[in-house]
């Protein structure tokens, strides 16, 4: 099982820090989880991603699924022992990325029928089943079943997807409960304050070991993705974590631990790893330009990740120009090591009441760019202190 | 500069270990150079290189030339600098790869003009170019610009060659004299011992660091390719190093070990790697096969690799049969773990005056397939020692 602290509380925000006890390490919060679809995040070993600071990552069930195999994994001593990771592991329950990659799928309250986007095979995941992988896979912390209605949605669409997701997270509450293995249900409702309220209503009276908002992310106005945390998080109990899926960017990251949220995955570092995009304090590097060509500075001269100690711009972009497979892996580690600083510098200015400051800091080192400015200025509107009034209203 | 040493002189055949002292650092003979074409071994982080037991690789001038230049390498600081590797480097001359992978080439006396791969531009390399090129991009050891005739050729064909690859030699010399890197001359001559010989002796009469074996392992019968080794060998001097290029199965580099070689470069260990084929002791695992689908064991239980100890084979598998890039870079980990192993073994073999002992344990740990028994029946015949006679003759 897990077992979550909440440490410190900021007094103007909902930012904490927090400590989660896993059979596999404890993990300081908030905490950024990188992706490892079928075991590993692409390109890099386990102690590679330990050295960028991560000891808790996130697989996904659907893929493990379908490939090798949740009993295969099993049966090989559990993901841990089969991929070498020493850490600790959160699994999603495979509903997000039936829908996202399955060009076939059919959704009752039974459960989701789906095609398999290997080899079109069929396979129906009921919340019985979707736990029975995630035991076999042996993970820290399972995810429930839930249905995850498209952006845009209706009301009744959305309405319709948090009674589904309920009852399913009451059945795989029942499948689970013999497991040492933590369970958290997922908040989804939409953009829709009140159903999100009461969906997260529903989820703690059945209880969690954590709580996830789920069905965010997906294309929405930002403000309206923090409007949703900020309507959901007051409804889910001090003590157990918080977790904000498949999200995001830097910017993202600071908004949504400002307003109070613990957990985070994201393709992103990874991803953008493997397409170039490399982060930094100041600015956004797409590595592939000429601007780079004859650059001999480290992507971020404030970094100390091991590639910005030892490469240049100059071979970063010759490695990436010519498909070379060691670019991608130095990339990633650098966003990956990026992720992890900001993730380090966010808990240590909770711990030292200075988030605010601190996400002024943030802004102010980058380069502005218009799309930026406005995202600041949309979500710092809507960020509201302990007592709920906004952080405007407490100033004057 | 570099200084070679010979050190053990092995009393039964021509093996022998030696010293080769670079500017980044020592290397003990008989060496295997991997390939790192863009500057890493493909996937590869120079650390890695170096703990696989590698002090000195290859580096494909061709390749850097047209991308990202040799004059930008130079500007960064040379090839070391740009690549973050602190060991010693060996530049072929390019000249083998505008004839592989050029589909439009024209050799002269001058020179050769030939199209790249990579955007059609027309190029022309003269041995003074080639010289100019190595010697911006830093290599410990540059390699002269020679005339590779494809397989088969006629005498006709060979001969020319050797001519124009002579002549080449001589310029290249003149061109690189001021120049604090080594430079090797290359043997050429088809499969005519008596052209090989020719070509040994005009290259030692210019005087060179040391003497490479080239135009072999081009898909010629490998008792042939003894054969060669064989003619050549006793005309090069003694306190020179001797290096076959582009060689190979490991059977082939013990075979050349026992007749004199001290430098080897292959594309084998990872090429096979990334396509699954990784090297044993005992036997090769095609690492895709169904076989292996719950294989727990590793890879090699005799290896002491970092793979070996970590992953199952079942892993592999599935990281192999995903896509997945960590999958190639730990198959290509193990592959050059195999070969430096490899080339360890020889040399204490060497050292203690059993090479041939080690050669007979190195088939016999082998499970034996039809094509390695006729080729261990084919080279052992061909072997002689030092006086020339055939080992079957100094048993008898």
């Amino acid at each position: 099982m897990i077992q979550f602290s909440p440490l410190h509380q900021e007094s103007t925000c909902q930012a904490r820090t927090g400590r989660l006890t896993t059979l596999h390490g404890i993990v300081e919060t908030p905490v950024f989880m990188p992706v490892g679809t079928l075991g590993p995040v692409k390109g890099i070993s386990p102690d590679e991603l330990q050295s960028c600071g991560f000891g808790l990552m996130l697989s996904n069930s659907y893929h493990l699924y379908l490939r090798p195999g949740h009993q295969l994994i099993a049966d090989m001593g559990g993901l841990h022992q089969f991929a070498g990771w020493s850490g600790a592991i959160l699994t999603d329950s495979g509903g997000f990325q039936m829908v996202s990659l399955s060009d076939l799928r059919h959704i009752t309250d039974e459960g989701v029928t789906f095609k398999s986007h290997l080899n079109g095979s069929m396979h129906q995941l009921t919340p019985e089943r979707c736990m029975d992988i995630q035991m076999a896979l042996g993970s820290d912390i399972m995810m429930v079943l839930d249905e995850c209605p498209t952006h845009p949605c209706t009301f009744e669409q959305a309405r319709e997807a948090v009674r589904r997701s309920t009852q399913w997270a009451r059945q795989c509450k029942e499948a689970a409960q013999h497991c040492d293995q933590a369970l958290f249900g997922i908040v989804q409702g939409g953009l829709d304050a009140d159903l999100r309220r009461w969906a997260a209503q529903a989820l703690v009276k059945i209880g969690f070991d954590g709580y996830a908002l789920g069905g965010l992310s997906l294309g929405e106005d930002k403000l309206a993705m923090m409007a949703m945390i900020e309507a959901t998080i007051p409804e889910l109990p001090q003590d157990r974590p918080r977790y904000l899926m498949g999200v995001g960017l830097p910017e993202d990251l600071v908004e949504a631990v400002v307003r109070g949220i613990d957990m985070f995955d994201c393709v992103i570092p990874s991803r953008h790893g493997r397409t170039g995009w490399l982060f930094t304090t100041t600015v956004r590097v797409m590595i592939k330009n000429a601007q780079y060509i004859r650059d001999e500075s480290p992507i971020d001269d404030q970094c100390s990740c091991p590639v910005c100690q030892k490469y240049s711009r100059a071979y970063l972009r010759h490695l990436f120009v010519s498909n070379e497979m060691l670019g991608v892996r130095l990339n990633t580690i650098h966003n990956l090591w990026y992720y992890g600083r900001l993730m380090k510098q966010l808990r240590e200015a909770i711990q030292e009441d200075r988030v605010i400051a601190f996400r002024e800091h943030f802004y102010n080192t980058r380069e502005a760019s218009p799309r930026s400015t406005a995202y600041v200025e949309k979500v710092s509107v809507g960020l509201t202190g302990r007592n709920g009034r906004s952080q405007k209203e407490q100033e004057l």
